[in-house]
This record gives C-alpha cells, structure tokens and sequence, in this order.
C-alpha cells in the first residue's frame, strides 16, 4: 500500500504546535529534504496563517512542490475545511484551508497533529505495515490516532482519537477541557511536571535533585526538566517518570479493550524518556490488558520519527489526498 | 447497503446466554418467522452443540434454510472459527465452528453476542444508516460492539468492544475479568443489584420497598427486580437506576472522545428501565463530553429489537457470510 501512495513529488508538511511551527519539504518516501522552524506569532489566526504562506513560499522556491499539508492541534471537521476548535490557537469555526488556498492559490490539506503524526509512523516509521495501529503522543497532553486498514479513523465528525480526555479518574485532577480525571492529566509532560512541583512544594526531601536543577525556582520545574534527570540517574525522577508510565499503560489497556489494535505507538517529547517511561507502560498493560491470556497483547512501542512525525505526516497525507482529488 | 446484503432466503440464528438458548428463522427483513427457547444445558461444550444441532433440525424441518448464525458470549478469533474464551460457557480455544459443521453438514458463522446484535440494531433497528454505530448492550455486564462504514469492527484479533472493561475507576470494584474498577460494575444490571444489596444491608429506611419485594432475602435483590421497582414508582430504586446511568453516561462520553461514532444505541434487559436509565445517562455524558459546545453530541437511543437482537444479528451475519464465501 505504501509504495502505491506516494509516488508523485516533493511536498511540504507544516506542523503548528503551540510555540513552533516547523515546515520541511517530505519526499514520497518520507525524507525531510530541507526543513525550516519560527515561532508561532502568538494566537491571532492571520498572523499564523501568513507565517505559514511565508514559509510554503520559500520552501517552493527551490523545490517543485506537489502538495501542502498543515497539521495543527485542533479539531478539523471531517472534510478537512475548517478548523473547529484549538486549544492553544485562536482558531474557532475557522475556515483555514479556504484562507490559505486564497493566499497560496493551491490547494491545501488540513489535518490534526495527531492524526498526522500517526499516519507519517504507519507510512514511514514505527507502525509500517500495521492493519490496526493506535498512536498516543505524549506532550503537553495526550494526542491519540488510529490508522485503520490503511487510513486514518477520525471518527463521525472528524474529531475521533482524543484517548487523552477519556475520564480515568472521577473527581480527579482537573483537566484544559473543563472535566476532571482526564486520562492526560495522568500520562503526559504536564502530568509529569506537576507531580514533581507538587512533591519538591512537599519540600520532601527526595527531592532535592530536582530542586537543585531549577535553582529552587519549583515553578520552574516541568516534565521535560524531570525526564532529563532521570536520564541522568536522579531515582526521584525515575520514579515520577514510572509513575507515569504506570497511567500510560493503565489507559493504553482501556484502549485495547475497546480498540484491540495490533500495535500501539508511543510518540511526543515525553518519549525521551524511553524505558524509564515505556517498561512501567509495559508492566501496567499487562497487568491491567482484560482477557490477559486468552488474547495476544499488543505491542507498545517507541515512535520513531521524533518532533518531524507531523511535518512529514502532513505531507504525505497531502499527497495521497492530491491524488484522491485530482 | 442493507437491502443489497440480504436478499437470499431464510437464515436461522441462534443466541447462546448462560441461562438460555434462543432459536429463531429470521428472513431478510430480520423478521423472526418462527422461534424456539431452551435453557442453557450447563457448560458443557459437547452438551451445548447438541442443543445447537437439535435446534438447528427442528427449525429447518420446516423452512427452507439458506444460513446458519450462532451468536455467543464469548471471544471469537477473527476468522470466526474458534472461541477463544467464554465468561459463562466452558469453551476455551474451543474450535466450535468446525465442530458444529461436522456435526451439521453445513456451513456455520459464529459471532459474539454483542456483535450479532450491534449488526442486527444496524441493519434493522434503531441504529439503521449510521455510518459509525457504537451498541452497547447491559446485562450482567457491558457488552459492546461497533459498525463502522457497513461493517463489524472486530480489532486486531477479533476481542475489540470490550468498553465494558474499561477501567473507569483505578482501585475500584472487583471485576470477573481480573481487574479492577471496569465501568461494567458501575454501569450494568449487576451493578444495580450490589448496590441494592449493599443499600440493603445497611438496614436503610429508604430500602424499605426493595426489601419488601424480596421478603426481606437481601441475596435475592438482582438488577430485574430494582427495575421493576423503579418502574412502578419506588423513589429509592430510581435513584439507584439513575446512579447506574450517570456512570453510563460518563462512559459513553469516554467512548465518544475515542470514537466520535454518529448514534450510541443501549440495549440489553436493564433497558427496560427506559428513560430512569436513559436520561440521567444523557445529562451525564453532555455533561463530561469532551469538546462540548464544539462539536455535535451523538445521541443515545435506545435499542429496538430488544432480546432478539442477538439472533437476528448471528442470522443476518450468517447469510452476510454466506454471499461473501461463496
């Protein structure tokens, strides 16, 4: 299937996260051939849009480009048009695709960050030649896909795979979508920095690694912070990191219960933590998968395009889509 | 798409419950034209093919039979020969497909329970045209499926829809899957019965009428006879019924931030609960839908095939089948 989609040019991916925004030029095999980052010029949607028609433009400029895809956090209805909601942009009810179509006079291709991150590790990385593949990646949140029978599930109306506001915990910690015991507000970098505030705010002693690494500034603490000591052989940090790992594993279960996926895939910056975050995840999966014993479990694996899964996922996904509307 | 699959004959379809035996001809309008009950003889698996083949000759005495379906509690691998695992019914890796065609001398299709009535809700009942159907059916406990574009989405190795064993709350009520905490104990018949039985036990005024019932044999509370309670008016079985669906609710929400499906449709006996059930489930999942006020909320319906869903489904499935494999 891979081989058959993309075999048609150069295209440019834009990823648009909350304070990057980074673009590359993806071939058909999913190499970055050149690649460019900028600030997210705050929240105003015409500022973000028309960082983005510089950037296509300079890459264009010498590439011959097929296709431009953008994948954004945020809701994209189901045909790619408008963007409904964004957590960390201004976007509501915009209709960013007719927009930039006008400014670029060609033709665009919306998708969630999510979804393009997944598709680029079913294409090119770590769920190749998956028939039921499950995405999570782990940052601020949790952002969740699934490729099924080669192509993305996004659900009725677009807005499938948020596995991170899936409700773990009732009553639980309070949560950017307005409920409480959201499953990301337990397995994510924001999870994880805030478990490490509030246990250095404990002034415990065990916390002392930490404390010293921010200058005692405990705000300052965040999971990146964290997962960098425990990389570095902090036991605390390791320990918060596996606790984390522990709720990852928990809802990855919940997902295989009701999903059954030949494979999971776990992307997003709290990744760096590799085993310190994926074997606790391993553990608890196996622990808690329901029917234990009498199904196969599925395997929980590392993403393997890194912080460029939705650069390159955005692309490709504008060029299958080129070619589905042409 | 319906009216394309079925057009060839009579199938039979035969629900297999732990307690009973349900056999009917189902035409391709899944109108049940004949039908026969039996109780379930233990869990013996040569006992319970017996009963199959017994069945399968009455009901073909007299009609011309196209297709044989058997819908059954259980885990199916995803070729549909083998049950992988059964809660109610002895049959583990049992490979009851082959056997029952020896014994036959007939093609056979076997599926889960709630698959065969999530088809048959599809095709004929109360989620006919979605294109992304969530079913979930309350009985003892949550048994869950899913149509998506037309078809059954089995996951990977046939085990997916098992919402039921979502884990809703970590440490919480034992479950007979192993785990703790499945929304099937907060969100089922059984469910409904312990807490009548505990509400009960504490010797509460409020549980006054429940005991009455009853005679006073605190054991003998099940989830039926709170809902008969609470359909004639008792205030306290009411509450329970509504304390049942706001965790039914909470879990739709939790299934809709996964899925985004068009429709949920909610069958199975604690059904008969009607809106006592339905719209404290309602209030509950617009209240904990993730996204609310940016995107539509898939309505809950209930089911409208009631108890025979599973066997016109395993029909319907089986004469689906049929076409396809021959």
């Amino acid at each position: 299937m891979p081989s058959r989609l993309g075999r048609r040019g150069l295209a440019i991916g834009i990823d648009i996260g909350g304070t990057k925004v980074a673009a590359g030029v993806v071939d058909a095999d999913g190499r970055v051939l050149h690649e460019q980052r900028r600030q997210t010029p705050g929240r105003d949607p015409r500022a973000v849009e028309q960082t983005i028609v510089e950037l296509v433009k300079e890459l264009s400029a010498d590439f011959r480009i097929w296709s431009v895809g953008i994948g954004a956090a945020g809701w994209m209805d189901l045909s790619g048009s408008t963007v409904l909601f964004s957590p960390h942009l201004a976007w509501r009810n915009e209709p960013l695709r007719a927009n930039l179509e006008r400014l670029l006079r060609r033709r665009v291709l919306l998708a969630n960050d999510a979804d393009a991150a997944a598709w680029a590790e079913w294409r090119f990385g770590a769920g190749r030649g998956q028939s039921r593949l499950v995405c999570v990646t782990l940052g601020t949140g949790i952002g969740g896909a699934m490729v099924m029978d080669g192509r993305l599930e996004r659900g009725q109306y677009g807005v499938a795979g948020e596995f991170g506001h899936m409700i773990i915990m009732p009553n639980g910690q309070r949560c950017e979508c307005g409920n409480r015991g959201c499953w990301e507000q337990y397995a994510s970098g924001n999870a994880l920095g805030r478990e490490a505030r509030e246990l250095a705010r404990a002034d415990s002693p065990v916390a002392q690694e930490i404390l010293k690494a921010v200058g005692a500034d405990v705000d300052a603490i965040t999971g990146a912070i964290v997962t960098d000591l425990g990389l570095n052989g902090d036991p605390t940090s390791r320990e918060l990191i596996g606790d984390v790992g522990e709720w990852l594993g928990l809802g990855l279960a919940n997902l295989a219960a009701a999903l059954d996926p030949g494979q999971f895939v776990v992307g997003g910056g709290l990744c760096e933590a590799g085993d310190l975050l994926l074997e606790p995840a391993r553990r608890a999966f196996a622990r808690n998968l329901t029917g234990r014993g009498f199904r196969p479990a599925a395997p929980i694996v590392r993403a393997a395009l890194g912080p460029r899964a939705g650069m390159i996922g955005a692309a490709d996904l504008s060029r299958v889509s080129a070619r589905v509307r042409d």
